[in-house]
């Protein structure tokens, strides 16, 4: 009886997490919807085939050696076990669920739920360097960032690894619940290295400081990607509280639930008038932006605050992605979809209320934490993406940028027999 | 022991509920790619506008205070906790099962499941109201009604209260167990108010008569959104059972499963075959509409009839809902989705058959209920409709619907590359 | 107690056949987006109007008559009780499992899984004869499809009956888990003979024996459809083990959601990589292919390979489909999505890798059932395309070819506002 009760309680934690995960891959459409409906027809094939294929390329690098990193030992460079984990090359069997230690689940479940994470940061990045980098430079990058750039800081946080043997995270009281910081900012930070080597797309700027407006060719496809990114979002948060069968994580589960779409509404709404009142429409780009900002700032810290301080911290993440979005093109950072400020700059703006509603957390934690964790995958990802730009480049030629990707990398186009009034 | 089986309960229920209640929020998305392929494409950026921000609108002001009106106290207008639930400004507890009293799981996933509700009774108002109306006062009246006019009526339903103090639906025998009249009809009645005081779109019917076939611009948007509103609808009817975790309850959940997708099946097959007999032709948009009308019909009683039974309530709202649009044509009531037939006169005819299944619902109190919601919802609808048409007015200037909403409210195209030919 | 727990795993294995059926009912989507992605304009209402009704069609089909073939007794045809299962006219009550014998859970959610696979089966039909066929000619063979000869081919395996009496595919060691050959190379047997019937697309095959590509007027549509169908297919395979509520079965629903996903990686990784090598661009309709085939190859066995096995067999479909479709091509069997090589070839690899890592399946075994169910579902589809053929007729007529489909047989475009260059 008492084994079978807790085979019960094992796999209903089990199925959460896998129901959970399947909501998070679920995610990687997000990102292609809202990206192709964002750029230029001329880039849509393109900008698919990166969204499938980092999605591919982020499952298999996490399963070779980034779970290994992240939660396989400890995690100076020194003792990484690349294919160690029992589960990559065997069965995963049941597991004392793995970063947390006392959670009783499925090995192989906590590894699915895991790796749809790594995709969503890999994700981010697509959109920020889209319209005129080349396909197989991102590929490139994209193992590096999911098989070992990622996992490093994910060790650090999650894993509870010390920082290069020097700190550890979780002693000076930073607190993530789901990765405002660890994978929104990471994402951001990897695709502002991008962004920075790379340049602006053709035309953006003009010579006597003019900022123009790039229209996406697509925007039925954009909202769809931010309904599809808001449903994901309860998987995402939702299945961070890491355990279901008792009655108070069933309540914590439940109350992410709530405070998640309550962050999305709240943000949704904020970035709806902000917009309203700065450009005078209502601005659906914004709005979507304002969603997705939302659920960024919710993520450090879903379980704590009551569902009107949840929708209350949605909206300033709402409001500030739309003045984030103005000033990083003042700054001439490129970002075609909006990616470093919904992920970047809303997703440090989570971590930094954590403190508020979590006693646990400090400020102090946050703010190094945040450091950490920019630093590092910035640092990184800027060397890489040198590398391959020295090396194999990382921008098509200004006719292939011209003419779009689509021909030039991918060989097709993405609407052949629509007539188009190419911009 | 006695305890953690218990405990192990609550969290299947738990779970249940913000798994449905997740398909759930997904309709949202099925309402905004159905609508937004059913408009011309000059329209199609504020439709997708006002499917997110009504969404988002929905879950702050059902938060705010539609829940506290629905289940939060004996229900005539006096005694309304506005923010009285605990969980609204605080921490949702374990719960009673908020309205049905012995249900035992997490209040928050009441909550959660519950919101939703609200969205999708709003996101049919706006389809009805496409093509013509402002942005703001549509989303004025959202305010209104998932913030009071939806919750009074699901008060005096699914939250046991008198009606005005006056009489007992529940009493009476009336019976809707997901919402075909609470949800549905209501919707509905709420866009049949805007539709009158609206008007048809300029050109729609002609001066001797005529009635023109205005086609939506994107019609796989249209596909996709029926395919998530056939997907969603297992959680919003699965989810209505209230309990999942004894055998009765997973019988019953199993059960309306089934025959939610029995119906929408039905209802496909018989809107096709009559549209094939009456226009000659496979009409799409008449087959996703017989799915949607299955759906809505089989919403009050999905748990008592057998599959092939629930097969036929389908088709019996698939064969009315292609009359029902032709005869609202002919009244001149334009509704460019189609949504007051499929939702409306089809939710009506769901609540009628309730009573051949269902032993505890009379014919009597389902025609109280019916005409209870509708007159509550459409009175209350065409006073708020028309005080924000005499104050900011309702309805665009011609010129700004001869060039679509979407530059004079947006501000941006749908699709800003293709070349279009505008109708 | 003892009740109260036996109550409380039959509620869990209950819900989760549900969440798995919903996210194989997604996958009608899934192939919905695809195919309307994939072909061209002027024939993607025609296909979105097939996919809708045939889901339709399936369900209504499997209730009538389907199930109680495939399940309902010992099946050759004299003793089949059409309409007799308890649940097709009655209400579905507690069952021990249908098809396992042991399991117990709610034969309504056993129902509700099994027919969303018979319309799997059947949605792979409708790509490979797109953009020439009479929609309602492949209606009707949808009927049969659905109702007879793949609830047969089920019975033979699945259901444990003889094979025409003669032999039992289960005592030699014939195994697919979720569907390799048992849906997906049924599909695609059933696919084939139609095409064959049909012949190819005007204009695909040159005099001299040139073969012409014919791009997809939407390729948005075609990655959300994968991506859909990627999603769908954790219920697909995951649901397959039938029991989640011990451990064993939890761990095993779980390695086959990681095996599923990792299988998905590896075949699009793979596909993406030999289109470059071969084509020389990276090739999205190769790429989504690739991670279709990688699913299907890992169908047939998802639960005993280790993780990197699966991405492995995956890579192999990958490759595999990218010369099959070549291949076909030069055979100038004409399929306009690569369905046959995707599902049908990719199929028959799975079923053949079983025996690699599970050791109860044997190579003989499944080859001969390969065998059986190819020759059934394509001999019975190409009698029932052959009469069709000689009745009504299965192929629309030249002009209407070339005007396409959707004037034709549904009297409305699907993009009818966008100026196109009709190919």
């Amino acid at each position: 009886m008492e084994s079978n009760l807790f085979q019960l309680q094992y796999a209903i934690d089990t199925f959460y997490f896998l129901v959970c995960g399947a909501l998070v891959m679920w995610m990687a459409a997000g990102f292609a919807m809202l990206e192709s409906g964002l750029v230029r027809g001329k880039n849509t094939t393109e900008i698919l085939t990166k969204n499938v294929a980092l999605f591919a390329v982020a499952c298999t690098m996490y399963l070779v050696c980034g779970y290994a990193i992240m939660y396989g030992g400890n995690l100076f460079l020194g003792d990484i076990a690349l294919v160690d984990v029992d589960g990559v090359l065997g069965n995963f069997g049941s597991r004392d669920g793995g970063f947390t230690g006392d959670a009783i689940y499925s090995g192989a479940s906590d590894f699915f739920f895991q790796v749809v994470f790594v995709a969503t940061a890999m994700s981010i990045v697509s959109g920020a360097v889209a319209e005129r980098m080349k396909l197989w430079a991102f590929l490139l990058f994209a193992v590096f960032m999911t098989g070992f750039i990622y996992p490093m800081e994910g060790a650090w946080t999650w894993g509870g690894a010390d920082v290069f043997g020097l700190f550890n995270l979780g002693d000076l009281g930073f607190s993530d619940f789901a990765g405002s910081g660890i994978v929104h900012m990471a994402g951001a930070a990897a695709a502002l290295a991008g962004v920075l080597l790379l340049g602006p797309r053709k035309g953006k700027y003009g010579p006597n400081g003019e900022i123009r407006a790039i229209p996406g060719a697509n925007l039925p496809l954009a909202a769809l990607g931010t309904f599809i990114l808001w449903m994901g979002w309860f998987g995402f948060n939702g299945g961070s509280v890491l355990k279901l069968g008792d009655i108070a994580s069933a309540n914590a589960v439940a109350m992410v639930f709530l405070n998640t779409n309550a962050a999305a509404a709240g943000g949704a709404i904020a970035a709806l008038i902000t917009a309203r009142l700065m450009f005078g429409k209502a601005d659906l780009t914004m709005l979507l932006n304002g969603a997705i900002a939302g659920l960024v700032v919710i993520t450090a810290e879903p379980s704590t605050p009551s569902a009107l301080i949840a929708t209350l911290w949605g909206a300033l993440g709402g409001t500030l992605v739309v003045f984030s979005i103005i000033t990083l093109d003042k700054l001439r950072i490129d970002d075609p979809v909006g990616a470093i400020s919904a992920h970047g700059v809303c997703g440090l703006l989570g971590l930094l209320l954590v403190p508020v509603t979590n006693g646990d957390a400090s400020l102090g934690g946050q703010l190094i934490g945040a450091l950490t964790i920019f630093v590092w995958v910035f640092a990184a990802s800027l060397l890489v993406w040198s590398i391959l730009k020295l090396t194999m480049g990382i921008r098509v030629t200004e006719e292939e940028e011209y003419e779009g990707v689509d021909i030039s990398e991918c060989g097709m186009e993405a609407y052949p027999e629509f007539v188009t009034s190419k911009p």
